[in-house]
C-alpha cells in the first residue's frame, strides 16, 4: 500500500536560486534590507527554476472530516458543526473562503467523511469515505484501507500546474486527534501537545489530555518500536483522522510534483510533520505561515525547525492563517520582479533610509 | 509658532468599536480565533465610526531630505543617493513604489531638501526648503523657521478623505539623525539608539556613536530642562532632520484629521515618538507595521508600548514595511465585512478546526 509516498520529491534548482540571489543584490536597496522577503523570492526561484518567479495560481484545499474522539467531550462545539461549516466554506461565508476570494486563490472543499452524510451541495467534493474516524480511545481511528484512501484523496487534490498549495482543515475534535498524532510522532506527553482548540474550558482541556493519554496507552505499543514512514503511518492510522491523513498525503504529493506548500496552523503543521516523517524530502517544499495561539503548535514547529512568517494570535484553522500570509509571498515576489536595478535607475550604490 | 500642533486629536467612536466587537462574536468562528485581525477590525471601526469599516483610500507619502551629519561618515552610501532614490520613487522602481502599486495605495514623493537641487521630475513635490539639515555635531540641524516649515509640510500631505496614512522616508544619514532624536527624547546613551542603518561596518558604527555623542554634548543642555512638546520640538530642531520633522507633523495632523497612521520602521517610529511627545492624543491613531532589524527600533517601540504586526527582518525604510503590512489590514477588514454570521450560515454555535 501507498508505494507512491516514498517516491522522491522534486529537485530544487540551485542555479535559479543563485540567480535570484544575484538579482536581489542589484536591486535599488542595501543588500539584505528586505529581510525575509528576499529569502522568499530566492526560495520560489529555486522551486520554479527561474530567477524571477511568479505566483500564477494558488490552490487552497480545505479537507474536512469528523472525529470519533469528539464523543469524549473534547470540543466546545457539537459535531454537527463540521457539516455546517463545510456548507459555509462552499457558499463563501467562512473566513478561509472570504480570504481566498480576496487573495485571488482557488478554493476547493473536500469532505472526507462526516458523522451524518451531507446533503448534496455545489462546491463540495463529497468523498464520504466513512462516517468520520473512530474513537481512538477505544479502537484505531482509521482502518488501513481508510488511511490509504485518505492519503490518496490528499494526493489527488495536488495539481502540478499550481504555483503554491495551501491545505486547510475542519473537523470538530481535530485538535485532539492532531495532538495525539504529535505526541505519537515525537514521543511527548499529552500535556506538551494539547491546547484549548476552539476554546474548551479547564474541564474540557482535562478531557483532551485524558483522551490522548488513553489513545497513547492503547496504541503506543503498535508504533514505539517503529521509525520513519512506518511509524508515521502507524500513528496516523491509530490516532489520526481522515483530514489529517489527507493533508499529509497532499503535502508529500506536492513536494513530489514540485509545488511548494504554505503550511497553516497547528493541525496542518502536525500533518506536515507526519508528511516529513513519511518522506523527508517533503520538508524542502514547505513554508510556514504563522505561529498559532494553539499551545502545541510551537512544539510541532520546533520539530520541523520552522520559523513562521506571522505571529498574530490566530487559531482558527481552515487554512485561514496561510491565506493571510499569502499576501506576504505576493509582496516578496512583486518587489523581486518589479524593482529597478542600480543600473536601471542610475542609483550610485544603494538606497533606502534605514 | 506651530500652534496647530497642540490642537486636540480626533475622538474615537466607542459605540462603533463595540458594534464591531459584537459583530466579531457573531461571525462563524470561535470567539477570538482570528487573533489580532479581530482587534484591527475593531480599531478601524472606532476610527471610522462604523461597525463595518473599509479601507477605501490609502495614502503613502515618502518624505526625503539630506542630512548634514552625513559628513561624519555615518552612512555606507554617498549623499547623492538621496536625490537618485527620489527619482526612483517617482519612476516607480523603488521598493515602496512597487509595493504601493501592487497594494492599491497612492504614492506621493516630497523632497524637503537635498544638498544639490533636483532636476524637475514628474511625480515629485519638490519643496527644497533648504539644502538638507546642517551637521548637528557643529550647529543645530534646523533653524526654527525650517522646523516649522517641515512640520507644516508634513501636515499639508494629510488628506482627511484617506482611510489610512503611511509615511515613508529617505535620506542618507537619517538613521543617525533619528537615533540622535531618540536619544534626546528618551535620555538614553547613543549606544542604545544606533544600528547599522543601510549597512555600515564597525568603524562606521563607531562614527555614528561619536557623532550622536557630539550632538548630545553640544545641544543636550538646550532641552534637558524641558518636557512635553517644548522638549520634543527642541530635540527635533537641534538634532533632527527635515523629513523626520515632516513625518512628525504629518502624524499629529493625521490624528487631528481622524486618519489612522500605519507606522513603518525605525525612523518613522522615532518621528511617531516625537509626534506623541508633542501631542499625546496622536498615539490613539497609530498602528505599527513591523519590527525593523535596525537595533534602536525596539527601544522606540517599547517607549510607545507598540506591538508591531510583522517581524520579517526588514530594514529598508521608505515606508516599505508598512505597505507590506497593509495587506494584513485588508485581510482583517475583509473577513470582518464579508464573513457569514452564525445566523446567516445556519451554523450551530461556531466553527473552525483549531
Amino acid at each position: 500500500m501507498n508505494d507512491w509516498l516514498l517516491r522522491p520529491t522534486a529537485a530544487i534548482d540551485p542555479t535559479a536560486r543563485a540567480a535570484a540571489r544575484a538579482r536581489q543584490r542589484q536591486l535599488t536597496k542595501p543588500p539584505g534590507a528586505l529581510g525575509r522577503l528576499e529569502i522568499l523570492a530566492e526560495d520560489f526561484a529555486g522551486w520554479q527554476g527561474r530567477a524571477v518567479p511568479r505566483l500564477e495560481r494558488v490552490d487552497v484545499c480545505v479537507f474536512a472530516a469528523d472525529h470519533g474522539v469528539a464523543a469524549r467531550g473534547v470540543s466546545a462545539f457539537p459535531q454537527a458543526v463540521t457539516g455546517q461549516m463545510i456548507a459555509n466554506f462552499a457558499t463563501g461565508g467562512a473566513a478561509v473562503a472570504v480570504l481566498a476570494r480576496a487573495g485571488d486563490a482557488r478554493l476547493t472543499v473536500v469532505n472526507l467523511g462526516t458523522v451524518e452524510p451531507l446533503p448534496a451541495a455545489a462546491g463540495v467534493l463529497d468523498l464520504q469515505l466513512a462516517p468520520g474516524s473512530a474513537d481512538f480511545t477505544l479502537t484505531p481511528a482509521l482502518t488501513p484501507p481508510l488511511l490509504e484512501a485518505a492519503l490518496a484523496a490528499g494526493r489527488a487534490r495536488v495539481d502540478a500546474a499550481a504555483s503554491l498549495f495551501i491545505g486547510g482543515e475542519m473537523g470538530i475534535g481535530n485538535t485532539t486527534s492532531a495532538a495525539a498524532v504529535l505526541a505519537g510522532l515525537l514521543d511527548v506527553a499529552p500535556e506538551a501537545a494539547i491546547g484549548r482548540g476552539t476554546g474548551v474550558d479547564d474541564a474540557g482541556l482535562a478531557r483532551k489530555r485524558e483522551a490522548i493519554a488513553a489513545g497513547l496507552a492503547r496504541h503506543g505499543g503498535d508504533w514505539r518500536a517503529l521509525a520513519g514512514p512506518e511509524r508515521a503511518l502507524a500513528v496516523l492510522q491509530r490516532v489520526g483522522g481522515l483530514e489529517i491523513a489527507a493533508l499529509a498525503g497532499a503535502f508529500v504529493a506536492a513536494a513530489q510534483a514540485g509545488v511548494p506548500v504554505l503550511v497553516d496552523g497547528f493541525i496542518t503543521t502536525v500533518a506536515a510533520l507526519a508528511a516529513c516523517a513519511i518522506n523527508p524530502g517533503t520538508r524542502d517544499w514547505l513554508l510556514f505561515a504563522h505561529r498559532s495561539a494553539e499551545a502545541g503548535h510551537g512544539r510541532a514547529l520546533a520539530a520541523l525547525e520552522a520559523e513562521p512568517l506571522l505571529d498574530l494570535g490566530m487559531r482558527l484553522g481552515e487554512g485561514s492563517g496561510a491565506v493571510v500570509a499569502l499576501s506576504l509571498l505576493r509582496s516578496a515576489l512583486v518587489v523581486h520582479a518589479d524593482m529597478a536595478t542600480f543600473a536601471d535607475a542610475g542609483v550610485a550604490d544603494g538606497g533606502g533610509g534605514e
